[in-house]
């Protein structure tokens, strides 16, 4: 055994509580795994006064957050805070460029400055880890990063974002609408007072082009993540999905697109209709799940607690016991020099199925012009249920046959502005076992 | 980057030769991901004439497969021999003692003798690692060995043989019983020859064994793992099972018992019947599942392809890959003698549910008699199904309500000669979500 590593911990929010709790409560256990003792040194917070329910009397106390990566005697510098900018990517800075390790949770920091930051850590020979930034508890940047290192991986996706999880889960076994099952969410914790982050699927587009960076060997590109949420997902999309053998999940998915010659990168967080027989499927609640397929290990699945103190404080602490086992290679699988800028991929050749709900003026002649610009694009009809929703109004709810997303756009290209249509349709692709 | 890491490989089966494509497919990748480049320097295996699909002419070629240890110019010895002693010990044991990291897939020879090469890999300060002998190609070891390190991971259990679960799955879609369905596995190569390995429980064992060392921070202990493997399963128990909301699955599982206020470990593997509602009901064919419990964690679930040649290769080269960015610490992630020896608990205090089944006389007061015996031991029933099999036996198929297990065994002892009963009563515990 060597000296105990070090710790400054920055925030002290429900993660970083956490992390102190795990840090005492496991603290034999993670010295014999670790090879040595983990020690919390000086903490740093915005309020020193506020109750978290952990003894912080053992640890020197900083007020200003960013002295920390300054202090003496610390090894590693733990940041919790939060914000892609700001006094987190301030510390991190200022940790790497001060020889100290650096672990973080914080996803958005990592989806705009991971490059920097990794540059900065190989440079300096130290470790820059951010397993909880992906996916809480669950190992699947280790998992990745270590043991998937083989292969060539094609395609990673996955469903990265508990709240919206818990709300089509809450929504698909209530039979509630949006609104109503996000106002629930929110009371009980697992949406946050301001839930744009989450359903508007920015939180998974971080989480998604991190993977995207480390699978792949590309630089990371959040902003060449397409987005969209599940503000938009009714009832009624939940009632037919489910009728026709499918759950409505939000997914992110990433893959090299190969198709014209030159790889090019596709990013997507989008809800899609998962078949039952897809694990993905049976991932309910507030978990997260994500799969890869590489080229030899074939299709891998991680499944766990997508967040909360205590799986989010296991995966930080799991970077720090990787970091007192002096196993601390490249951030992103390997030299930031090496990663490949990658053209963005365009989506109009994609192939797939498509669930396409629209509410329509209940009138004659709407569904012969809808069926007339679907044909006109050359998409056709696996299904098709209408109903009366309320006076003067139907929905329309139909999955196409295999065909290309340009043809779906072209469909409501030549949809739009018709008076037939009531509000936007809503497209769903497909994910089948 | 420094120089190339210089692989010896012996034994030139489907996963050797699956190493060696893996390796030259993927080579660029590899070099990038490792920070070095991987060659394979010398191979060895009993016959040499054998086509295998790769071209071996570039590698140094040794009759003599222990002879790999001592070959000079040689950084690692990756085993894929097979078999828990003779050339694989003898080859683990000379790598080891002379400079050479070791990988192997060879879960027998690791259940068995891990503890021995844990510890002289130790002392020379090299890798020993076996990412391949559990669950293929699904990076469990790391997941588990890094991911949850921070963690007192309380249970671990899975699907641990990809045979077992293929035939079970086929018995359950087709109808079919054992015998049948084994035949049919092993015309298709998802089962050997001699199956008995396999479908006995045997290599689950190994498996679970290894878990559970390195989960707990326990000793391996394979003789203390309790098994019954598939045998016994009629097509009338699976049907019976799904009628339930179940299915049945070869279970492998550890746990720390602290009933009695000392540690004990809990191994067993044996079928039960998984609630649809737990996600290793939904893991069919020849996929492979792990579940872990940390208390920080919570549960986490790790899912792919548990044999093949490809993901196995997968598992082998990602060894490989840590091996080349020098993140090797200890086998069973802390030093060997910080492994405690913990007793073997004993069964019969567990509580929970369980499936009983009995192919009885059909004549009165056999269905009476069966009752006292549980009466008497105390275990009531949750839902009973009798039904006529054949000319003068039914079939009574039962779930308990939770009991200890040692009143099961009680009931089983007191009709134990008894001659309303035709064979022996098949047993399984149920696993809720």
């Amino acid at each position: 055994m060597t000296g105990p590593l070090r710790i400054a911990l920055a925030g002290l929010g429900t993660v970083g509580a956490g992390v102190i709790r795990l840090i005492e409560e496991n603290r034999p256990l993670i010295a014999r795994r670790a090879g040595r003792a983990i020690e919390i040194v000086a903490v740093s917070a915005r309020d020193k006064a506020r109750d978290r329910g952990v003894d912080l009397s053992g640890y020197r106390w900083c007020d200003d957050m960013t002295a920390l990566s300054a202090a003496d005697n610390v090894d590693v510098v733990v940041e919790l805070v939060g914000g892609s900018e700001g006094p987190a990517l301030e510390l991190a800075r200022g940790a790497l460029a001060r020889g100290k390790a650096f672990v973080t949770a914080n996803k958005a920091m990592v989806a705009h400055h991971g490059m920097e930051l990794a540059s900065l850590a190989e440079e300096a020979g130290l470790a820059f880890k951010y397993e909880a930034a992906v996916a809480g508890g669950i190992p699947v940047i280790k998992g990745l990063r270590e043991g998937a290192a083989a292969n060539r991986i094609e395609r990673v996706y996955g469903i990265l974002n508990g709240t919206c999880n818990y709300i089509l889960s809450e929504m698909e076994e209530k039979g509630g609408d949006f609104d109503d099952v996000l106002k629930d969410a929110q009371s009980k914790g697992f949406a946050e007072a301001d839930p744009a982050f989450d359903i508007d699927g920015v939180d998974a587009a971080h989480k998604l082009s991190i993977l995207a960076s480390l699978c792949f060997g590309t630089k990371l590109d959040f902003d060449g993540v397409a987005m969209r949420g599940i503000r938009k997902i009714l009832a009624a999309d939940i009632a037919q999905a489910r009728a026709l053998g499918y759950r409505i999940r939000l997914i992110g998915h990433a893959e090299i697109d190969g198709e014209n010659g030159d790889a090019c990168l596709f990013q997507r967080v989008s809800p899609r209709l998962v078949s039952k027989s897809h694990p993905l499927a049976h991932v309910t609640g507030a978990t997260n799940a994500v799969v890869a397929e590489g080229n030899f290990s074939g299709r891998l699945l991680f499944q766990g607690a997508g967040a909360g103190d205590k799986p989010t404080a296991s995966a930080v602490v799991a970077d720090i016991v990787d970091i007192a086992r002096g196993e601390t290679g490249p951030a992103f699988a390997m030299a930031a020099a090496d990663l490949e800028e990658m053209p963005r991929a365009p989506s109009g050749h994609r192939m797939g199925q498509v669930y396409l709900r629209m509410t329509v003026a209940d009138r004659p002649g709407v569904l012969a012009e809808i069926a007339a610009a679907m044909r006109d694009a050359g998409v056709s009809i696996e299904s098709l249920i209408q109903k009366e929703v309320a006076d003067g109004s139907a929905l329309i709810a139909m999955v196409t046959h295999e065909c290309r997303e340009q043809a779906i756009a072209d469909t409501l290209q030549a949809l739009a502005g018709s008076d037939s249509l009531i509000g936007e349709p809503m497209v769903m692709h497909l994910l089948r076992g």
